[in-house]
């Protein structure tokens, strides 16, 4: 179903150029990292302001049509797909750089801004971003979907390091939340409400983010392990003495496997441990023996190091590429990625249960995780066809179904988007899914924002939809 | 306006003994540690358990009449006050800890269990929690108003430290938000909207907590500085180096001076930085060497140590009885206190503002501050007339004005209870607050959850309010 021709000639009036109703802009605009797949937007809009934000969205608002924001198209449970049609929000040309300051140690970017073009205008600075969700996706993305990733043990997921946003709601009224103060008390937390909202409650245009002084010292290694219940046993112990980790990664024997196949490495293929140590020098070297002894307690090996910068930098854009290189043990399938988080102590059980039902499985599933946060992540390699992706389903309903049962949750890091919708509503209850519903129609009454998402579909509301 | 008949035959059928329309009750649970005042709440419930007061919320929204938790009182901007009438719902009987794991550093309490009794509990298990206000307040209090304190700097504010909750909303419905894990991107952050909502959306019964380990070595000093913005200097370089202090709070000459006359102590009557290390041996070796330089470079003094542990809880306790210390300063008089919060560096200028201003009122105004934060509070001792209350309001207000244009928050901990309605509509704006109004009505309709506080009052909906 087409834009109406009234909102598609005042778009383009608006916009000329950056706006398309070509289907080649729409295909790309129409899918994501997921294995979920839906009809394309209708038409695809690229913005260069809030003003413009708010002007589109209030053409939209007026021709009931939905907006599905749209960064680089790196998320993983189908948040992006236009599932009841509507306009592509694409927001990779806001992608300015406001103000970095030293002195408060905070930024502000344009919710278009990508990871690696911050990380390299900080680094300049001396200073780094502490999410890293290893895909050079866009602030505004990360935000929206609560991204986390391999650094959040030390410095937070998105929602401890987003102090302020300025975000357009469904109506084209334009909200700023948050200050640059550290911490504040005043009012309703609209910035982390916003956040881990993918899309639905309002369109994120610009985010003040907290940033960290680059440590005196970083110093990376990797560590194989046995088994993953020994690598699992060495990181608790390391949590519960309090070491500040910077990173602490898994990368299970399939996935180096994969590492290896896609990068001509010859790395042990083994449960390896990725760490990242920063601090003083002193404070690196006495972390790096207390985790050393306690990773050989548990029967890991030795330390091999990233001696130099491009070492490091090799190492964990080895453990980054996971997701890619994995595509290579069974190439032209599609990539079915979930992810659960759970309390540590059940780390080891829900990491066995998974691999137990990856064996019965016709297709392989390497595994990844942030494991010191209880964060991991399994890819199904399925082919796409029914009776794979039913079995890929099942697995993930099993897996969520258990780390919920272990007070764990159904996503970590990668959100709902359409694929978890069903489990959101298991984790948090009826009455839950109500209020979170009653937040949606209190915001977005037309149910015009990423309409699909999040949410389990509400019967009583099905009216008030497009 | 006493209760409506029917609802006190209701309460008293439901709770017995623990409801009461008792004056010296009403008046007990009528006042907070502001200088607000308003007439008692109508009545008193103390549930004992999460169905209790869902029954309570029940019976209180069929009869229209509102509901003001309450924890121990100690809240400083009127939270409690029973500004529109209706029912204080104290929930101190419900204090149990329900649970503490080692493994998970996590721990399950009712929203009536004291910090200091919580304290105590973990420390039993050498564990800790890194939210300390100063006062044992409730931790439902604690995290109803966002609060934070002398820890923040290292372990976060109360939004960090909440994992999960279980909440009463207005219909008496229960919700349970969050979980176990360290992390979720499951669908809208209930948990963080919760906190700091000051009892308006929700009555929080159940919070799950993350804690941590005592650390291998604590150690604590303070160090005098010639003047204020010679010790934010040092503050500033220390935050920059990414030195991990535990705490590094300010206390002002004034402050110092009350506190020793309080406690006949004979601290030397300078601005004075209260510093806390928590690490391992030689990671609070290192700190220490690095602060005492930097401090030394600003012109501060010798280290003065705590060298055990009953002197660090000694001088922990003389910084957190400065509030009540400082009564002495003017006896017989209100503690009007304010907090703000601002980037860094600003600190020095808004200290200077604030100090000159309070140079020129009639009443003493001592300073404390959570300065690695950008938060510090002043308290004004005014006596309970027109004139001295008038004189307090202009300043909070020009105070609160002036760190909102340095691109801070009208407060950083305390929260807005009925004193900052106007300052939160000036920081976030129209559009912001209207999104916040929203948010209320939808989760209730009647607006029966703690009247009167958090939002500016919207015209519109006054209709709605009993």
């Amino acid at each position: 179903m087409p834009l109406h021709p009234i909102l598609a000639t005042r778009l383009d009036d608006l916009l000329g150029s950056r706006f398309s109703q070509a289907s080649s802009d729409r295909d790309l605009h129409g899918r994501d990292d997921s294995a979920y797949a839906a009809p394309p937007p209708d038409a695809v809009a690229w913005p260069q302001s809030t003003a413009e934000v708010a002007a589109i969205l209030r053409l939209c608002h007026e021709h009931r049509a939905p907006v599905i924001p749209f960064g680089v198209g790196s998320s993983l449970e189908g948040h992006v797909l236009a599932v009841a049609g509507g306009l592509s929000l694409d927001l990779s040309r806001m992608d300015a750089i406001l103000s970095i300051s030293d002195e408060d140690l905070d930024c502000r970017v344009q919710a278009g801004v990508r990871r690696e073009a911050l990380d390299r205008a900080l680094g300049e600075r001396g200073l780094l971003f502490g999410v890293d969700p290893g895909a050079d996706a866009t602030l505004g993305g990360m935000a929206a979907t609560g991204a986390s990733g391999t650094m959040t043990v030390r410095y937070g997921n998105m929602r401890a390091n987003v102090l302020g946003l300025e975000a357009v709601l469904a109506d084209g009224s334009v909200i700023r939340t948050g200050s640059r103060a550290r911490k504040t008390s005043a009012g309703y937390d609209l910035t982390g409400l916003l956040v881990g909202s993918e899309g639905t409650l309002a369109v994120i245009t610009e985010l003040q983010l907290r940033v960290h002084g680059v440590p005196e010292r970083i110093a990376a290694a990797r560590c194989t392990f046995p088994a993953i219940d020994a690598l699992v046993g060495a990181v608790i112990d390391i949590v519960r003495l309090g070491v500040p980790l910077a990173r602490c990664d898994l990368i299970d024997t399939l996935a180096m496997h994969a590492v290896n196949e896609h990068s001509g490495r010859r790395e042990p293929e083994l449960p390896t441990l990725f760490l990242e140590f920063h601090g003083s020098h002193a404070a690196v070297e006495e972390e790096i023996d207390t985790v050393r002894r306690l990773a050989a307690e548990h029967g890991g090996g030795e330390f091999a190091w990233a001696a130099t910068t491009q070492e490091r930098a090799a190492m964990w854009r080895a453990r980054h590429q996971a997701f890619f290189a994995a595509r290579g043990l069974r190439p032209g399938t599609l990539s079915y990625t979930t992810d659960v988080c759970v309390p540590i102590s059940r780390l080891a059980e829900i990491i066995g249960l998974a691999d137990r039902l990856i064996g019965e499985l016709p297709f392989p599933g390497p595994m990844v995780g942030h494991v010191a946060d209880g964060n991991f992540h399994c890819q199904l390699l399925v082919r796409d066809e029914p009776g794979e992706r039913a079995l890929a389903r099942a697995f993930v309903d099993a897996l969520v179904a258990r780390a919920q049962e272990l007070g764990g949750t159904c996503t970590g890091e990668h959100g709902v988007g359409v694929g978890k919708r069903a489990a959101l509503a298991a984790e948090v209850g009826e009455d839950a899914v109500a209020a979170m519903w009653a937040i949606k129609r209190a915001l977005d009454p037309l149910g015009l924002l990423n309409p699909g998402k999040v949410l389990p579909d509400a019967p009583a509301l099905a009216a008030a939809h497009p």
